[in-house]
């Protein structure tokens, strides 16, 4: 079993009610190789710049993310996202981006990044997704990302994308502004018509909903006493939701796909809980293992003959 | 076991993207008491004008709702809300309040009333509130409902009639902007500490939360193949979370306040399935465990020895 993640490598700056960092070890495929990290062996793919140092490969190794495919940049800066939240957390407001060694990235994947049993497209342009989709044309599980900017401009590009993989991570706003359909059962069945075989619909505070032919499953998000920074979530639980599957022989089977799930919103209730990768940095197992029955306590009830 | 519900009795016009009623039965005393049928002997309080006739008493006592307590104000109107819903159906637009003979509304409780086990203190002015709760000081469980408006305009006094009932029912916003709190968890502990022993957070398309001193439920909403008016769905939860709960011996067990997090639920989703009090009126108690025993189906999952 192991796991390719393809996309962004990065140093944020991030501001939230409840405190800041100037910059952090970010991006999407680092959030989501971290969270894999614990069920499958990882490969991450992407550039970086000559900033991108130790302390930042530490992080990676420490939770044993291969990073061999790690394309540095000589002469380049690492991708750099500002951005911060008000009140309410749920929405990112970008102050800047500064794309450097990523603008120009064309993704290379090893053969041993190509073997990977399953892989993931982080939230990058569709094309690049579908070149990175056709290096790898024996992987058992590919998955997506994306975002409402490639929905806006690059729709059919992102279509075509789509029709590729076997499942498809996006929020409700962009599955609804995708299909152009309000009712997110319609909308995830047109994504479903056009290939993969699940949606799983990204709710924020709300949780996650799994949507495939003759199944629905959703399960909330965790009940948190600190929120600090929500960045990087979508990618947690992407990557708890597909490391636990690769680590899975029964990965084809409802009851995983929904353990899957269960896996993917812990992850993700870790990951926001500090800033960057700070909390996921320090978890164990252990601590994925007793919110995963945690989760099992809040959402259980019994049925009782009326 | 008995339960009261003293609110709005109304004729609501409502258009929605999928079609429109000009003037129909509705009102969150109606939504409520048609859910809470299902599970036990319902009186509803309210005040009516010439207008409500015998087709309206005619939906209520179909479901075996108790009308004695109605109050017919002769040559008055009946309560008249006039409004409409966008495309994602998750904001009510009004365009239109009529209150009618509801504006002089001095809610006084029959005997019977007043005997009920269960009171259901429906979203009307708080003032009005606390004393129909005085009027039935030996109800062994008080619910009430309330809106932006009273925390904008009345907030002391909603904070003294919730320091003196069981279970709050409000929506996320609603518990958000009470407390001043942004974190739903801390939010619902305020509440709490001000004496009611659970909050439900309604979280419309999202399902409910339960809060509790060590107790946290959540459910998601039913993904349904077609909503066509939200007009009253979270009264017809909260009818059916207080209808099953009153019909219950071990109603202050978890358990069972999960199950009634369930109907709840199930009720209010068949309530947005049709325009106004339309799928409920013919609604049956089968079609009511059907769709408990799919929630049960679509939130569980099992855990496996890692």
């Amino acid at each position: 079993m192991s796991l390719t993640v393809v996309g962004s490598i990065a140093f944020d700056a991030v501001k939230t009610p409840f405190g800041e960092r100037e910059k952090m070890l970010g991006g999407s495929a680092v959030h989501f190789s971290l969270a894999a990290s614990f069920f499958t062996d990882v490969r991450v793919v992407g550039p970086v710049g000559d900033d991108f140092g130790d302390a930042e490969y530490g992080v990676l190794h420490g939770r044993g993310v291969n990073t061999d495919d790690i394309e540095h940049v000589e002469g380049g800066d690492t991708f750099f996202w500002k951005g911060h939240y008000e009140f309410d957390l749920n929405t990112a407001h970008t102050d800047d981006t500064q794309l450097n060694v990523f603008g120009d990235f064309d993704p290379k994947l090893s053969e041993e990044s190509k073997a990977a049993d399953t892989l993931f497209l982080a939230n990058i342009q569709p094309d690049l997704q579908r070149e990175v989709r056709e290096q790898a044309p024996d992987a058992g599980r590919v998955g997506l990302d994306s975002m409402n900017l490639w929905i806006e401009t690059a729709r059919d590009s992102l279509e075509k994308t789509i029709s590729g993989v076997d499942l498809v991570f996006m929020n409700d706003a962009e599955i609804r502004m995708f299909t152009e359909e309000p009712n997110l059962l319609h909308a995830a069945r047109k994504i479903i018509d056009l290939g993969p075989r699940a949606v799983i619909a990204k709710q924020g505070e709300y949780g996650a909903a799994l949507y495939a032919p003759d199944e629905f499953f959703a399960l909330p998000a965790y009940p948190l006493e600190s929120v600090n920074d929500p960045t990087g979530a979508g990618d947690s639980f992407a990557g708890g939701f597909l490391g636990y599957l690769d680590s899975q022989d029964d990965a084809e089977d409802t009851g995983a796909l929904r353990r899957a799930m269960t896996y993917g919103s812990t992850l993700a209730s870790f990951n926001v809980e500090d800033f960057g990768t700070e909390r996921v940095a320090r978890l164990t197992r252990e601590e994925v293992e007793e919110r995963f029955d945690e989760f099992k306590a809040m959402t259980s009830f019994e049925v009782v003959e009326a």
